[in-house]
C-alpha cells in the first residue's frame, strides 16, 4: 500500500489527468496484483495531487513499476511533475461499499 | 471526495483504528451515498493517517457527518487526535480491479 504526492505544473493539470487515467486503467486491467489506483487533486489546490495505491502484497508494487505503461507513464509525465514524494502505508481500514465501483 | 489528514497520540493508534473499522464499515453499510471510506497511516510515521473518502454527492457527506456513527466516533476519537486537516478534492482517475474489494 502506496501514498503518493505530487506537485503538478498547474499549466500540465489535464495533460498529467489523461496520462494518469490512462496508466490506471491499464495496471487494474492487465496487472494481476494491483487492486486499487486513486487520484484526486485538492480542490483548492489543484496542482497537489495524491495518489492511493492498494497491491496485493510488496511482489505486486515490484512488478507495477517495471510495466512498459507504468514507465510509458513516467516518461511522460516527469516533466510536468515538481515534487514527488513516495510513502508506504499500511491499512488502517478499508472500507468499500459492496458492488459500488466509484 | 474528501481526503483527512490526522496525527494521533501514537499510544492511542488501536484505539483510534478499531473506531475507524467501526465507523467505516457502519458508513458503507448504513449511507446510501457512502462509497469508499479507506484510513493507511505512513508506515514510518504511525500516528500520520491520512483518510480518503468518495461520496455519492456533497449531500450524502453532509448526510455522513450527521450520522450517529459518526458522532459517536468524533466524540470517540476526539482527545486522541492532536491535528486534523480537512480538504475538498476532485478525482484526477479512480481506477479499481473489477470484482474485487480491497
Amino acid at each position: 500500500m502506496r501514498v503518493a504526492e505530487l506537485q503538478i505544473d498547474p499549466a500540465q493539470a489535464e495533460a498529467f489527468a489523461a496520462a494518469t487515467r490512462e496508466v490506471g486503467q491499464a495496471s487494474v486491467r492487465l496487472e494481476e496484483g494491483c487492486l486499487v489506483l486513486y487520484a484526486v487533486a485538492e480542490r483548492d489546490n489543484p496542482g497537489f495531487v495524491r495518489v492511493f495505491e492498494i497491491y496485493r502484497d510488496p511482489t505486486a508494487y515490484q512488478a507495477h513499476v517495471q510495466t512498459p505503461h507504468f514507465q510509458k507513464f513516467r516518461a511522460t509525465t516527469d516533466a510536468m511533475v515538481r515534487s514527488r514524494k513516495l510513502l508506504d502505508a499500511v491499512p488502517v481500514s478499508l472500507a468499500t461499499k459492496p458492488g459500488v465501483t466509484p
